[in-house]
């Protein structure tokens, strides 16, 4: 059955767990209802590419803006596909590598993903893959092409792959031809209203007191904050602010607990 | 006699049968009469090069939009020839490779095709082929100039080629100097009405009843979609989608058979 | 006595008489009478190299449309020469070279011909030679400086040469420098009114009856192609087309016998 | 304890001592409050690496005018950190490095810091590590994107460590993507208005006189140099000048002991 | 003495007799009182390294149109110097040479030159030793920096040297900053009036009879072109042709000539 | 004490006295006070380097045209220090180079400095050493990344630097990132009045009597170049030649005795 086989798989080329779970060990707070919608959207794909006949491969891309929670997304619904070959592709695991090192390390790794029956690869930062800079718009042609033919090309027969590309080079993704060779393509969104915010804040205890809480929730609110998503959507001050960042934010204010509200104002305008 | 010299060619370079098949093994859904009239094209420019003695090579080009079918056609035209030599050079194929590797194996392709009588050689992709992207135009001048001058080569005394091209590159192809090596070009239509849609939807079985098929179709028609050839062209909402997208798509509504056609509806907007 | 001489040298580096009976095999249709000029000045030109004191070294440049016929004029006039070295120097024979390699074959092809007391240099292609693309006007230098000095340069004492390039440069054989290494350059004329076609389509025999032949013209004449040299000046509907291009449009439409005319036109347009 | 962990380790990869003294060795003129706060709040981030769970990589970037100093604060935070890992990656010692040699040493850098439990690096002059020059905006795209994944990079578990870049680039820190791989910034100050010159001239003891002194300062402002910070916001004449050049300025001058003031002011127009 | 110390000199490095004799063996037509006084000017600056104390290094640039004789100016100069050591850089002895080649050789024939206690070095043709082309205005950087360090470095103690560059570049000349390394230019004219014509006509014997020449030049004339210098300056038709290829165009129309005239006057339009 | 240290290091690492002397044998010639006034700048910053305690290092840079003088003032200040190490960094001396030699025969001459206890380094026309040129702002970046770094380097401890830099750059300095390097500047000025030029004339002799002299200025007078320094701001016919330049148009006119004051006057103008 499908668990014996994942058992056999596995010693052969190896999920690689730990980089995974290092990825997603910091876990997901679910500051609005679309962080859950995400993760069920990510649920379809993977049952797509596990029944679908039709279609072996399915590819799909994360973008948003730098900090959003993009790699731990694709991550978690990695995790979760419990796919016996799950491989993620990073720039952190490629530094110092030459170009042809780079595109052979991409290369083997899709190359293993079509020993195994079911296979998800997490092709994580794109920019960074593709040695991206906004100054010039320069970036690697050739790792660029290859990641068009690999994220695009059918597994052999039999095999079935799941590929969750992340990126946060909004309208590039069209200049660079990756939108032709993307099956879907899913937003993850900032922290944009007080609202998420305070469900940030509360899971994450950075106030002693409730009351300190909200005083500073009032005072951003009488700023010009947006308050809830409707206000967001016409703002008086707008709130974007990837979930990575405001999380750094709050280590920082955490610091200096007698004024944590002040710091976390500070850095937020 | 000719199936003699078949029997005896295919050992020694060997028609990559397997390959072909693999590409053409989806089939081809006819969703409108212009399909059958490429596939009939087709057939007209393998017996031109079956038989005129002026023209031993004739070169084609099937452009259209991504997901067109480009591929499909031009791998079913080479195989129904059923001359002895049918090759696919596809960027599938080429990953990885550096510029001087990429030449060199579209160079013996060409080469190994002038040692059978009759030859077809699939040139899958022209953009991939050239690592060619939209931002800042870049390619790779080698590889186009070895294909400039391959495709428009006369095979040796007593060889006959046809070289079917594959490119989405649209108004780029004259730019780039294409338009002189090829002796005509074939244009793959995408899906442009609700007819046509029809027609696809059927044959996929996506909907388990009749009336949901119907309800769609009246619904997308009702929002605005062009429901036959004529309508088409000048739609009020217009509908340009790949074939291969559409089963992309098609595919993904499947996953939820409860809301099927909201879900591609979603999808074509 | 000369012809002695040639006998002699041919053995040590040999005239690639195969080579050059290649690619004038299909002959020349004189459809007009500058067909036979720019034959007759390219025998000017030979006799030129063969006779003046002064001229040692004589360079043409054959520039035209593409498939115009400037390589079986270039290559015919190489031929009648009878010299004893005669080359051709294509891209069609440097697919995969690099650049060192190409810089390589061209000079040796010159330095060759210094042995030989009269020799022909058919420099075939520029464009392909020099790696040119419009898109970016890409081109490889190196071959450039080459050309412009291995053209210009005078032979060794005694030794005498005549080069014939080809082009479809046009402009951009100013630009590149080309214009201060030539003595002359002729022009090879596209097919330019029905007078013309009429010449080529009697030669090439594509109709059954000579009625079809008549209505065929007709129709096109109807349709505002110019009739004679004197309204192709000032056309309704231009008629300007290789007649490599023609030849192979004729093809096509041989195949359908029953609707060859119909083809033609559908081509022309 | 600590203290002890901290000797065993260093035999291992060596805290570069000596290094960061001679960076240090000068001192730092406290020309203005801002001065104290900037060290204050390099302290802050110490702490926060130290002991935030949740942040085991902060990065903080330094920027400011050539010559403000940035360099020996960074070394001054990293020195006052007393962790057993303390690096600078500085351009002066990759004198002659090719690009590979540059990302090499900056890689083994980050990864020796990954042995120690708690480690500074700080990532001198971005704009010398990046071969930068304005002039037509050139740099190592290779570098760069080297530094933009291993300062954004966390480092293994159950390591702590804390990025300090400096740079001059001004905005195109943020052209360059630098900006979202920094947790923070600070701005090093110049010196600009003569409350903070004569701080610093006190503390040099340019001159041999009070006198002397006075009547400079008397001339510069009479010239229209603002005396305050409030006036140095709407200066009749602005001054401002980076620590480095001010005491280089003031070495030159001390040469010709009679004329110092008279040289000093020549240099500050 | 002098003639006693070049018989000892010459066979160490030899001063490439044949090399120079091959270049001015046609000889200089004076079609006009300007040539003479090139070579005079030509004179005055050999004598000025044989003796001014101040000035072991001179170095003189012929400039003008594309074959209007600068190349066997500066060859008959140097010849005419009797200097022990006389070498030609020349880009016709440079096909197929690296740009390290290139640059090697330049040095080579420099560092040799510092032998001799008198040398001339002719740097013939700047354009095509650069790689130049105007098409993208490329060239070889390091070929250029090269040659203004060569050009305008002293020669050893005791050592004297004349350089004298040709070059067609016209303004290009300042913006690659060769204007900072000649201390002196000459301009090489065109023939530019039918009187100069008149005189190259004469000299190569063109017309069998006074009377067709006298035909040809009224005919000329009443085209427009000027006579004299005086109506050169305005010229209803200017005529300004390389002394060159006005010698081509003399032996294409000398192939036939019955009607030299014609042709000669028919390659002026 | 000091002069026997100098003793002992000189063997060791070798100040280039030939070198030096080389460049300086010619003398200046004392046209205006301004010539004396540059040696006596060098001197106080020759004096800086050997005694304050804060400047181990002071770098400065001699700006001016071409053929100002530049090299020979900053050869100049350099002997004259005494120091035991004096280098020139010279373009001369690394024709042919590749980017990497130079790069590393800059870097062994900073290296050797550090063993020296006190040393001058000239580097000399940063223009060459960076192959630069106008034409699309050329550039060797690594060059000048490395001189960047190692002119801003602070010599290890107890050793001492004076970098005496020359260019002709003008502006660009700045746009390259050098201004930020040097502690200070000085202007090398061109001859721009009679009054100079009349003492550059007298000093070298050029005219036989007075009364040559005499006219000579006179009629330049009357051409419109200013007489002074006050006439040389709004002159009505600029002079601004560099010194090197006049001494060789000087030595042009001394080969023409009986013209020598017209000769000069046409290089003049
Ligand atoms: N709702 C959430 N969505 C995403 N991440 C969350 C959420 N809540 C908490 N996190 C935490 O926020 C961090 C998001 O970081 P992550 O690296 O995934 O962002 P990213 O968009 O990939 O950033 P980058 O643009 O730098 O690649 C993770 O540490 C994750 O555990
Ligand atoms: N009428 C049709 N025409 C073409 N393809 C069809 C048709 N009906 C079904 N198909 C299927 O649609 C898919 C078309 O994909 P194909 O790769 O040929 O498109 P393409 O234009 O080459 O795409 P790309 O631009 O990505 O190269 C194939 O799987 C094919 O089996
Ligand atoms: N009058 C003619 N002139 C030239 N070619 C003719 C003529 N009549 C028939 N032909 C045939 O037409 C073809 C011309 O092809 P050719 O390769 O010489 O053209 P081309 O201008 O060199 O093309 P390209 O631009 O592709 O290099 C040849 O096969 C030749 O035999
Ligand atoms: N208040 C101060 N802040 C900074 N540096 C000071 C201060 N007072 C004195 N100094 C001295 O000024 C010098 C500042 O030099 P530093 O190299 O740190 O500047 P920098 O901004 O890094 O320069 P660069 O832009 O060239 O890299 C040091 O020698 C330091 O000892
Ligand atoms: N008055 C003249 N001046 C120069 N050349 C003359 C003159 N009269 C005759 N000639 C001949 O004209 C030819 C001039 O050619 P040369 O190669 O010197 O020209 P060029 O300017 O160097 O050409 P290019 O621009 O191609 O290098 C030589 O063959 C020379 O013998
Ligand atoms: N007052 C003067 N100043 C400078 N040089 C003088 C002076 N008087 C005479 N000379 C002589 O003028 C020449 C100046 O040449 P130098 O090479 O120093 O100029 P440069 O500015 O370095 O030129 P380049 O821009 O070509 O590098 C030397 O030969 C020097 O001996
Ligand atoms: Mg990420
Ligand atoms: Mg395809
Ligand atoms: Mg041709
Ligand atoms: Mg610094
Ligand atoms: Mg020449
Ligand atoms: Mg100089």
């Amino acid at each position: 059955d499908f668990s014996q086989a994942l058992e056999e798989i596995k010693p052969a080329y190896g999920a690689s767990e730990e980089e995974i779970q290092e990825v997603i060990q910091n876990g997901i707070i679910e500051f609005d209802s679309e962080i859950h919608e995400i993760l069920e959207k990510g649920k379809l794909f993977v049952n797509q590419v596990a029944k679908s006949e039709r279609t072996p491969r399915v590819s799909v891309l994360l973008n948003g803006l730098p900090g959003s929670g993009k790699t731990v997304f694709a991550a978690t619904i990695a995790w979760q596909s419990q796919f016996p070959f799950v491989k993620i592709i990073s720039p952190d695991r490629m530094v110092g590598f030459s170009e042809a090192q780079k595109i052979s390390a991409i290369t083997k790794t899709f190359n293993d993903s079509y020993k195994s029956p079911l296979s998800v690869i997490v092709v994580d930062s794109l920019e960074r893959l593709l040695d991206w800079t906004y100054l010039g718009s320069r970036f690697s042609n050739a790792v660029l092409q290859t990641l068009l033919v690999l994220i695009a090309r059918k597994p052999p027969k039999g095999r079935r792959l799941l590929v969750l590309a992340t990126s946060s080079l909004g309208q590039h993704i069209v200049d660079l031809g990756f939108s032709e060779v993307f099956d879907a393509s899913i937003k993850v969104p900032p922290v944009s209203h007080l609202g998420q915010l305070e469900v940030v804040l509360r899971s994450v205890e950075l106030f002693a007191s409730e009351s300190e809480l909200r005083e500073t929730l009032r005072q951003l609110s009488s700023a010009g904050f947006p308050r809830n998503a409707s206000e967001a959507e016409t703002p008086t001050l707008p709130l974007l602010v990837g979930i990575k960042k405001l999380l750094s934010i709050i280590e920082m204010a955490r610091q200096e607990p007698e004024s944590a509200g002040q710091r976390l104002m500070n850095a937020l305008f």
